[in-house]
């Protein structure tokens, strides 16, 4: 998938919102433990009652990793069952990763190419043999971490690096990677404030948003600070939505949960 | 495994090398690929081959999630392999994770706890809450990226922040978070000239060092300047030992060169 073809998704839909497949199996509805495979079951309900709704899926590694050999499956069958039934959908594979090249080249191959993701995210830490490997891969996109929605990202994101914040020498830095057209950044929702200055390194970037929901963010000032010409935003919400309910429900409450941030967002994006 | 029965082993074996499982079947001889598991019966017959010269295996994760779930499996089978088998051996999942607290909490249920790693590498950029859900692991290793071997460490690594270089705030930082003691560090051997400044922050931490061998790092300069009173190092060489000979011989040709290194350690050691 180009930006542009998510852009045409985004006004089709009227929709930048990014739902995360963060499975727990304890905080799925019970009655579906019983199916053989929990996990996907549980990711293709809230696929299919909530697909209309939202332009990207974010499964993230750790909850499928948690599981071992099952949730290695469950993830292969939740890409494989977006990408055939959902074409449309951007995905995103919230891996983190990064390693020396030689080892992000295995990495980019898993996700990118084997799994066919979209996309993936990956830790800036060590730097541009860790990243480009990500980046050399055609038609796919590598989500830097820039500014993370966390606490912690006031551990070394935010301190100043020969008096520039670090998050910033990593958005400046990386526009100088080979393929850096193929970059997206994370920006947490937390940090709304920051997007001003972060769009003056980044004008053009789509931008993944975690942290609206559950993590405490505003829709309406990661908005105010962060959209440009082309929208360039995906809006992430997991927890907020996929458990909006752990009964036989927990579908239809999801789509209510996602169907209130559409039509937020619907809002916006009329203006 | 304690810090004090690594020690322990280290004395014993008269060696503190590591060595890293990164397993690419295109490097592999080819008659293991007729097998039902060319991942692990290669790495059970590295390891069979050279268990008695080092104290760590190092599996790292993109070498068996470029494999899929075929690779997921040898991964269990291997890490299984080693508890059962080797016991005394230190082992690290190489997998550079770290996300926010919850989803931290799942890999390390994934690593230290499903699989029984005692140890795993993460990396520090999402700060504090992204380590912690690892440290809080009892008995467990969590081994903090510092300053890595690779060229892309000068990208932000060796940036100063607020006067200080950022793999030292991180180094510095990292100690002041709870169970803080169950902390290592990854520093590269190709940074070698920078374990005296390091030993200044973190005297008694085990240090895991790859980047011997097919990187170019020196054995004798990291143990100059790296080298505490309880050796304190893990020294990782992979493409090196286990890459030695694609032929049938390669377990030979492979406890060969592991041999090598550990006698340099063993005359290192006794001095």
């Amino acid at each position: 998938m180009t930006t542009q073809q998510l852009h045409e998704q985004v006004l089709k839909k009227k929709s930048f919102l990014c739902i995360g497949l963060d499975v727990d199996l304890n905080k799925i509805p019970q009655h579906l433990l019983a199916t053989e495979d929990p996990i996907f079951e549980f990711n293709k309900a809230i696929i299919d009652a909530t697909h209309d709704l939202c332009v990207a899926y974010k499964p993230n590694t750790a909850f499928f990793e948690a599981y071992g050999l099952k949730g290695w499956i469950a993830l292969e069958k939740t890409i494989n069952y977006l990408n055939h039934k959902h074409p449309e959908h951007f995905t995103i594979a919230d891996a983190k990763r990064g390693d020396i090249g030689n080892t992000s080249a295995m990495y980019a191959k898993a996700f990118l190419q084997d799994l066919n993701f979209d996309s993936i995210t990956v830790a800036p830490y060590m730097g541009k043999d860790s990243v480009e490997p990500f980046l050399a891969v055609k038609n796919k996109f590598t989500i830097l971490l820039a500014l993370t929605s966390n606490e912690g990202a006031f551990d070394f994101q935010t301190k100043k690096v020969d008096g520039v914040e670090l998050y910033k020498t990593v958005l400046e830095t990386s526009r100088t990677w080979n393929n850096s057209e193929n970059l997206m950044y994370v920006v947490g929702a937390t940090k709304a404030e920051y997007f001003t200055e972060i769009r003056k390194i980044i004008p053009d970037s789509f931008i993944l948003v975690p942290g609206v929901g559950a993590q405490g963010g505003s829709l309406q000032e990661v908005c105010k600070y962060g959209m440009n010409s082309t929208v360039g935003l995906l809006v992430n919400s997991s927890r907020g939505i996929i458990y909006a309910s752990n009964s036989e429900d927990f579908a239809v409450k999801a789509r209510k949960e996602a169907l209130k941030i559409q039509q937020e967002m619907e809002v916006i994006l009329n203006k």
